[in-house]
């Protein structure tokens, strides 16, 4: 084939983890033509389309989208259908927010300037997503972010939250938590806005001069219980299918214990003005033009909301490429496709940038290339509400996926910027030769180029060089979108991947999320759309030609050392404050620099951290460390098989975290009470925050043997 | 003395530094009496009469007060007399800032609930003292606080301050920092105004709801350039007598360069809406509820302001007590007087709490006390325009008061809250002794452990105990009040001290500082003048009547070995970041972590810091440490003569520091770049700052040698 050969001598020749050096060629070549057949502008017809009416999960127009997804997949040549889950989606009857004479909005008003954000009867206005129905009148108190430590300063402030009504601000936790952690303190009624400061003129000119958040945009969005389980609230840890057996509502422990309401800050700026009682600290201020008093309110505030808890249809476009050489073993690469509203953004940036790799593919075959493994795409559905179409399709297919999935690759929303990587630390060194070899539109440079320099120019300046030198570290995954169950749930090796940094606004969640907003602000042209195509095809393409599967452990077991080393941190600087805020507390020092004119409480002493025993845990460590080295010796000689590989994230999976037994993943979790935010070694980290000695060395064991597994496995391997 | 022998008897005997044992009880007896003669009701009265109508330099009811003061003080028994000066005093004839059909308002309204902060024809408007005439028209740029970092962001930015007006807010820096950076840098004009954020809603309930500046309220003070020297402008080094020799205005360096204007944050929202061009860092924007771009502006700012550049009468009064065994020994004790408008807590907060001291004072001697040195008070005239007062009166007696003066101790505004402590290090063992016998009125314990139990409160959690355990560290004297030629010039050992921290808003230099306003939120009932007062008296009358003066040098040897650390540090510091930052220019990385599609300028490689000799300073601060410990041994045995003490403050004077020559002090100077916050080791750090590698080493040798005249000092006296 002459034009791969050119376009081969015209790319250095450069290695690629898991290829012979005689595959090389030929896999570059390929990747080549992808490039050259990824098109922004079909990004933007596709995404045109797909925004044109609001679709949620359920909707009218999700289906249309589906099918009209379903029908691209197939005429670029794939097995494709949609598979259809039957999932509990509440959507609002009745918001109500009152106090006094005033009424909050709730309302996003259709911008002259901007005919595909505009108000529908199609729309979902703003609601947060599995809050319970409730009719509650209070007073009014303000908590900030509404994560735990927060509540710790209002008891300080001698501030009660039993039968209040809060309000948090959105950020600093996932949504979800807010609710939760008000109910744990006594609260009856939770409203959640968005502060200027944090998502509005505080970061830039407000829509539709500019692309931040204006006084009526408001934020729509989930707040499951989601650190217990994801997925379809009535189908706990299984498929959401037609005959399913569900729990009752009442048994959904995922559910609000409170009504919650979402609200804009010009709906928010009478409430936060009407609070009494002390000055918020300064770091809970934010930005509306009154001073941030903690509360309570003298006002009563009424706060009802109803909902139609009604199943709806959610529709998975499933789309196949069968491998040549390994049919059973699976790429699988996802994207959601429904939205809040419009979701321009949110998932659409993500999605046409998927369909465009796809296609890209689909071209490919016509053009002779065979995948070794199958290529399996996934248009998901109902992500919004609680990850509801990947959740249901992976509890459904468990047997099956545990078996055959090699890798999950996900994307979600795309913008302007630097990539983005996070996932299975086993897949860090594949990752960074990918980004090494996606060049970046704009500056002309590799997109790692582009990250490294970045890290480099915000590290400190000794650890300046260290950024620019090594491999970028990916993060770790949490929770937030579709790769949650995979990883956490079925241990299968996932990453996220994704650009931005650089887009000039942000209307997450919002109606104003709109095709006009993204070609403005987001990603004009979809330049990165494209980029994150070259990025998602290779990723995919690579894991699928391998001659043996790119996994690597020396970077792994790097990764978890660190991890284990914030674990003694943690430990010790716990012992320290507590030992030291005790003898405070103790001795009256506390007291004494208070403003006796003011309510400061004094918190009771603590238990103090006694010296736990991580030398299981420590021990897994250095096991892995040596066993990950061998297995790179041996690997020079004869590669792995790709079941000894497949089988390794696999290995990490335990018998659940204490609580929450959805979640296997002993190295990561999103966090109890981060939501979204990940915690390492979750069921040490979180025993160790929540001072539960006795579980948090239980966890070390249950870690430990997770870790002696995986070693177990590279070391039969290295043998 | 029955009465004296009761009171000493109920006291915990304690050790107190300079005394005898046999002096201490009768020492502790007077103190209590005076604690007991020390009444916030006159302190109140006072305030009234004081603050009854505006009184700056030079104003028809500033000779009222110093005539009232005066007969005060003769009242009391001591010898008094108001001290004349003439100095250039600046006042508006025009005040205009206009865009397009926008105008300032540049007016504080009556605000009808305060009769007593009432806008007057006598008042001062806003403006700011010793900005020249201009008449400038141009865009606007915001350049945050007006330091020289914030320029080289604005560089970075691409944005030319050459012929632009600027717009900073108040903060970061001594207001005068931000015309002369600014003018440095091209721009034509200035504006200064306060921030809600800092200094308004977003703070706490603004006036006259709470006690924080609102939307009308202004900030007016001086812009000399008080770094290069303070003092009246006209007479450089020397006193502002009647027939002193003035130089001509346009030789008064220490005028600026360029107009300037301080206003509202009312009146700044227009402006800083008008802003185009890239948003400001995050840290930069403030508590309007608009976006804060960085400019220039789109439309032009017009700023015209006009004085009459008039020479004024500034009155001190000067009352003693003469020294029944030291008369030549004079301890000195000073507030200022003149306020910018009412001043009812800038100064007449620390005025009153000082007169209160001298009546008490003038009772004991009625009862026969009879202190060892002379006192004086001085009630000083001008402070607010630079000093004026204070520092004529100085250059006046440099002569005398370099042999007499024992130690100056200063006052200023005062509210509730803890003590706070800055000086001459030499007195840190004594200030500790005079807190640790003063009593919280609200708490009952000693303000010393209310003031260590703060810093405990907020020191990390390894440093807590050592901040309960020893001496609470005073801190060095910058500039910002009367102290400052006394340390600075004459090489007096001064103190500044205060309470605060507790005071429930801030009216700083606005018509609004007002009796009504302190008594409702600064210090109502002035319970913490009366507090002011038992340690202003307590620190003089200790002075005065030790044994062997009070003053300790292990304390002092330690802290400059601080300082001097931390300029290795700093030097290390720059090292790295200059290399660091250096390679990030020269290989491109910092080019590529642009946004391509915004104006980004990499800044230019500076010369890496070469390794500085500090070997001088090390060797003198050792020598030091030394010559302290030894004395102290010494002392066991016999005391130290007054004169000894005396000059050892005076051995820290050197040649003046470069470029500003009435600076001479070595070890302490307000910062060139900083105004008010105090460089310590200013020649070498500042050299170090501004990269003159070879004047950081001259500076050394000139530090180390002022160090080494202490050392010969201490070393003859322990011989």
């Amino acid at each position: 084939m002459v034009w791969a050969f050119i376009v081969a001598a015209l790319l250095d020749q450069k290695p690629l983890f898991g290829f012979n050096a005689s595959s090389v060629q030929t896999e570059l070549s390929w990747e080549a033509r992808v490039d050259s057949s990824i098109d922004p502008r079909d990004q933007a017809q596709w995404m045109r389309t797909l925004t044109a009416r609001p679709h949620h999960v359920g909707s009218a127009y999700g289906l249309i989208n589906a099918e009209f997804m379903l029908k691209l997949y197939q005429s670029w040549g794939y097995d494709a259908q949609i598979e259809r889950f039957y999932v509990l989606f509440p959507t609002p009857k009745t918001r109500l927010l009152e106090m006094g004479s005033w009424r909050a909005k709730l309302f996003e008003p259709t911008i002259p300037s901007d005919p595909t954000g505009k108000a529908s009867s199609e729309a979902l206005p703003l609601y947060n997503c599995y809050s319970i129905d409730g009719d509650v009148k209070g007073k009014l108190v303000y908590v900030n972010y509404g994560v735990p430590k927060d509540y710790d300063t209002l008891e300080a402030h001698g501030i009660d939250i039993k039968g209040k009504i809060v309000i948090a601000r959105y950020g600093g936790s996932w949504r979800g938590i807010k609710p939760k952690v008000a109910a744990e303190h006594g609260a009856i009624g939770c409203i959640i806005y968005s502060d200027p400061r944090d998502d509005g003129y505080g970061q830039g000119d407000v829509y539709p001069k500019g692309g931040w958040r204006n006084e009526d945009g408001g934020q729509r969005g989930s707040v499951a219980d989601m650190p217990i389980y994801p997925g379809d609230p009535l189908t706990p840890g299984y498929g959401a299918t037609k005959d399913a057996k569900r729990i009752a509502l009442k048994d959904a422990i995922t559910l609000t214990k409170i009504p919650v309401l979402p609200i804009s800050y010009g709906d928010a700026k009478p409430l936060i003005e009407s609070l009494q009682g002390p000055m918020a600290p300064p770091d809970w201020r934010g930005g509306l033009p009154v001073p941030y008093h903690l509360g309570p309110s003298t006002t009563d505030v009424h706060l009802k909301v109803a909902f139609n808890w009604d199943t709806v249809e959610a529709r998975d476009v499933i789309a196949k490429l069968p491998g040549s050489q390994y049919p059973d073993e699976w790429v699988i690469r996802g994207n959601h496709h429904d939205a809040w509203v419009y979701g321009a953004q949110d998932p659409i940036s993500g999605q046409v940038a998927m369909l465009n790799e796809a296609k890209a593919l689909g071209g490919l075959v016509k053009d002779g290339w065979r995948p070794k493994r199958t290529i399996v795409f996934c248009s998901w559905d109902g992500e919004e509400p609680g990850l509801l179409g990947s959740t249901e399709w992976l509890e459904t297919h468990l047997d099956e996926l545990t078996q055959k999935a090699v890798a999950y690759v996900n994307t979600d929303s795309n913008s302007r910027g630097f990539v983005g990587l996070e996932g299975a630390h086993s897949l860090e060194r594949f990752l960074n030769e990918v980004v090494r070899d996606v060049q970046d539109p704009e500056t002309k440079v590799s997109v790692l180029e582009r990250a490294k320099a970045r890290a480099a120019v915000n590290a400190a300046p000794a650890e300046k060089e260290a950024a620019l030198t090594g491999d970028i570290k990916i993060g770790a995954l949490g929770s937030g979108s579709d790769y949650s169950s995979f990883i956490q749930h079925a241990g299968i090796a996932a990453i996220d991947l994704g650009y931005g940094g650089e887009g000039d606004g942000s209307q997450y969640h919002s109606t104003y999320d709109s095709y006009d907003w993204v070609m403005r602000f987001s990603d004009p042209g979809l330049v990165y759309g494209g980029v994150l195509s070259e990025t998602g095809a290779r990723v995919v393409m690579r894991l699928a030609d391998a001659d043996e599967l790119p996994f690597e452990f020396t970077h792994l077991a790097k990764t978890v050392e660190g991890y284990l080393k914030e674990l003694s941190a943690l430990e010790d600087s716990m012992r320290l404050e507590t030992q030291e805020q005790n003898k405070l507390i103790e001795d009256g020092t506390l007291s004494k620099s208070f403003d006796p004119t003011k309510t400061n409480v004094a918190p009771k002493p603590k238990d103090v951290p006694p010296f736990l025993n991580l030398a299981p845990l420590q021990n897994a460590v250095a096991r892995l460390a040596k066993a990950a080295n061998a297995l790179e010796v041996k690997r020079k000689s004869s590669a792995v098989p790709d079941s000894v590989l497949i089988a390794t994230e696999r290995a990490l999976l335990g018998p659940g975290l204490p609580g929450r037994p959805w979640y296997r993943h002993t190295v990561v979790a999103p966090g109890l009470y981060t939501g979204y935010g990940v915690k390492t070694f979750p069921g040490v980290r979180e025993a160790i925050e929540q001072r539960h000695w006795k579980e948090a060395e239980d966890q070390t064991v249950i870690a430990a043997a997770a870790l002696d597994r995986l070693s177990s496995i590279l070391e039969k391997a290295s043998q």
